[in-house]
């Protein structure tokens, strides 16, 4: 049961954002300009991205609404998003992802971990500067959405159905389209 | 030096946002309603929560311009916010913000850690859910700005005249109104 009262109908981070539109809007328009505005990694890899952080910080609702929003950006593949999490430096993916993966991965535990050694590595796999930083700012954004959804001990389920649905509309329609709907009806029923 | 080509002469998560003004806008919208909007919970009390946070990551841009941000709020007791900075439970501030900090600590480290015992402890200390919520979110976010503040290895200069001076126009003005000036300036004149 989550630590303040959230709507019992939106699991992890849309009850809270419900019940604080004021942030809400922030949020959300700073994760569609991360991983759905214009940028040349797919947004598919920026996903992946924000899975991965999302696993190593075991927020489930987290990793499974962003595994399933990269899966429905990576044509159904599933598999691979698994792989990803699990590991990957075994995964299908390209040589450059790898490279900002590792510094996303570091960007979890401390940001100070990141290297130049690192960097240069991402570069020498055809990162430009502007996807390095959108990797640690990726990165950094989930270690908050994270902490934000586990903090309140929202609810997370476990049914991988609901976020394969869910996970289709927003790689289809984006975050703001799709939150907007719930925040317009839910904001004012929300009781303080 | 930075790991990715920041204006020079913008510090911090200053030259971060000149570098990308496109995320820099969401960023500063959080920031904004989180610490300065409508609340019951005082800036100077909501500037202690992340400065705070900040100290636990470590991140000296950060700790030092919202403890510099915090004092200005505080009537320039700049003692209080050391003492918070080193041991809050013998700070001079009320059980309510130490119950606050307390959570904030968790968040910090891992927001799962946080406990139903630690919500009722702020709530006998009146915490309102509101400012349980706000509090989560705080210490979230400065997971986040650390993170990216770290994470490009921007500069962080020691000098406290420097984080004073732009502790106390922020603390008047607004991150918004401060950041707008220097972003409307930069972001042509930035290497891409």
């Amino acid at each position: 049961m989550p630590h303040i009262p959230l709507p019992s109908d939106l699991p992890g981070i849309r009850g809270a954002m419900a019940f604080r539109p004021e942030t809400a809007r922030p949020l959300n328009a700073l994760v569609e300009v991360l991983l759905q505005g214009p940028g040349t990694l797919t947004p598919g890899e920026r996903e992946l991205i924000a899975t991965y952080v999302s696993s190593l910080n075991c927020t489930r609702y987290c990793h499974s609404i962003h595994g399933m929003i990269a899966a429905a950006h990576l044509g159904g593949n599933e598999t691979l998003v698994r792989q990803v999490k699990t590991d990957f430096t075994q995964a299908d993916i390209s040589p450059k992802l790898k490279a900002l993966l590792a510094i996303a991965g570091k960007v979890q535990k401390d940001g100070k971990l990141v290297t130049r050694a690192d960097v240069d590595a991402a570069r020498a796999r055809g990162a430009t500067d502007i996807e390095i930083h959108d990797t640690v700012l990726i990165a950094a954004a989930f270690c908050m959405y994270n902490r934000y959804v586990d903090g309140l001990d929202t609810v997370q389920p476990d049914d991988e159905a609901l976020y394969r649905e869910r996970g289709r509309r927003v790689a289809r329609d984006g975050y703001v389209t799709v939150s907007e709907e719930y925040l317009a009806g839910h904001a004012a029923a929300v009781a303080r």
